[in-house]
């Protein structure tokens, strides 16, 4: 019940988000597979590079887990999933060989946050990156930090206090994204960049990759503690619901398949 | 004599700068007042965000009071005006209810500075915001500070270096404005995004803002004392006769009366 | 033999790389006559700004120095060459007079991370800034840290990954550049742009930019222990051996050549 995927095109490692549901919600127990999977792949000589896709016409993934995040009703809770999203996120950064991501339809909180952590970042002319968080009274600090280290303040500003979904057009402009194309072409296009990426040499890439990311993981041990606590006084005030209902729930999963 | 007039339209307060000039020049007694309304609408219940412009056919602000500055000739008051202008920026900042500046015409020096601390910001087609400080002998760290952390350290030596105004176009590019719109619609479009934003849960808007708006917070405090040392030093090599004669003087004054 | 050339244009101080080759390669020995023509052009009163060039249809710089690379055996070369390379990028910095860089045919490595600590910065419409680096098993640190600090940790992992050529178009997007001009204009250009910074107020210019580049002087500082880590690392590995021979040997000059 991990839902994860794993496949192998050459030297590349294709890491599959396959949640049941096609807006591949993520929770603990996918958090902690898909880090498996990372150090699987980092730790195999026969691995040049990872893409992680959510599937064929499915969402990249479009955030937390719908079931275990109603539960976040105590303190311990809210905690402990802002520490494995943390380490999800540092997971990625980790690797010392690269890594791409390929996003389709959505990537929303968690997952549009998951999605900034690559290397080499493509996404599909159909998706969106999307912090619903603010409208639904639900807190965005985590997405405001590494927006912030990644795209700069006034950008995160923008995405957090915006609240609405960005296309490919202004993520290419924000220098959120590497490169756009057609969903058909998406899978192949990560896998010729991991080809390529992977034919660098290894030593210089890792120790300069080390320099380049510490930033961002500086940024996210940095807001651990912040997080928690702007979430722990996010979920007492109660006023989620909405979120939970409307954008994970139902209404996504009917645009999803109706879009499919 | 406060130059500030306050409306209220539904739960969006208007905070309207409104000096007898249609430059809006801020002096300390302004700025004083300024920041007693950002608090008394943090404070009242039936406010749910502020808007702050210029009024009808103004400048948003085209910098610090002319005839206060003149007299910038002792340390003290040199000290003084970065504190309260430092003071200024931080009570946008500390709002815990979004903010929204709505900028006409010129913001200039203090005037461009304190646009850039809202959560959100709309300018008209015909709008400029301008830093000609170091043209006219008049340090402008604050300045580089501020668009350093909000928009990157490149944007902030463009802007610096340039001394020259930027349009709507490339403030978009830049990321400092989040809209633009014709002049006639300016307000109405500040109160609409502003009754949108009102409708955010508190709770979790204030945690997040707290948060996003750290970065900001601590340059402005970290910047005070290099820029009282940055701002004594040019003020007392005394070359910036120009620019209190030109561009806050007669020159933009005119070209005010002649636009409007 | 300090393939440096010193030309006066009214109180404009050009400084143009000059070595016999026209990919202008910088060495030790280059650097250091740069560093002093730098401290010369800022002690000397008639000068009022300085424009770096690499000359008239030749590179600006395609990076350091191909011959004395070869021979980046050991350890103690290694940390040198980082040490003299972070003294040359602090040297232009450094000035309290403005600086502008104009860029012609390529800038690559040590040549593109120089041309990012002027004040205002020039393009031809048919140069380009590269970092091939990692393709080439050649640490990028340096590269890494200079981009991230001057455009943002998401432009730095583009440039650095993608090992591929940026162009005007995508220089100035990315606000690296500050005008983009025809090759036949650009040293006129460059002059135009000094002369008017020239005639900024000293005092004022010197401290506010003292206050700005603060960021860039920093970083460069806190990576010197870091970027030689990196290099030794991937010297030792002996991957670049492709770098040095087609990148800064033949194939470049070749095209230089062929493109005069």
């Amino acid at each position: 019940m991990s839902n994860i995927e794993i496949e192998d095109v050459g030297r590349v490692r294709i890491v599959r988000l396959a949640h049941e549901k096609p807006t591949n919600p993520v929770g603990k127990q996918t958090a902690l597979a898909f880090m498996a999977a990372m150090r699987d792949a980092d730790a195999d000589e026969n691995v040049g590079s990872v893409v992680v896709t959510g599937g064929e016409n499915r969402c990249f993934s479009a955030g937390g887990d719908f079931n275990e995040a109603r539960m976040l009703s105590d303190d311990e809770i809210v905690n402990d999933t802002i520490d494995w999203c943390t380490d999800l996120y540092l997971s990625v950064l980790n690797m010392s060989k690269p890594t791409i991501s390929a996003v389709d339809r959505h990537a929303v909180g968690l997952g549009f946050q998951l999605a900034l952590m690559f290397d080499w970042k493509l996404m599909s002319t159909r998706a969106d990156l999307f912090m619903p968080e603010l409208e639904h009274g639900i807190g965005a600090s985590m997405g405001a930090t590494i927006i912030t280290t990644a795209c700069g303040y006034d950008v995160a500003r923008h995405v957090v206090m915006s609240c609405r979904p960005i296309g490919p057009e202004e993520a290419m402009r924000l220098g959120m994204m590497d490169e756009v194309c057609e969903p058909e072409f998406l899978l192949d296009r990560a896998i010729q960049r991991a080809n390529r990426m992977s034919r660098y040499p290894g030593i210089a890439f890792a120790a300069t990759k080390k320099v380049l990311t510490e930033h961002m993981r500086r940024a996210l041990e940095d807001t651990r503690a912040a997080s928690q606590h702007v979430h722990r006084e996010s979920f007492r005030a109660k006023a989620m619901t909405k979120h939970f209902d409307n954008i994970l729930g139902t209404v996504q999963e009917t645009e999803v398949v109706s879009a499919g």
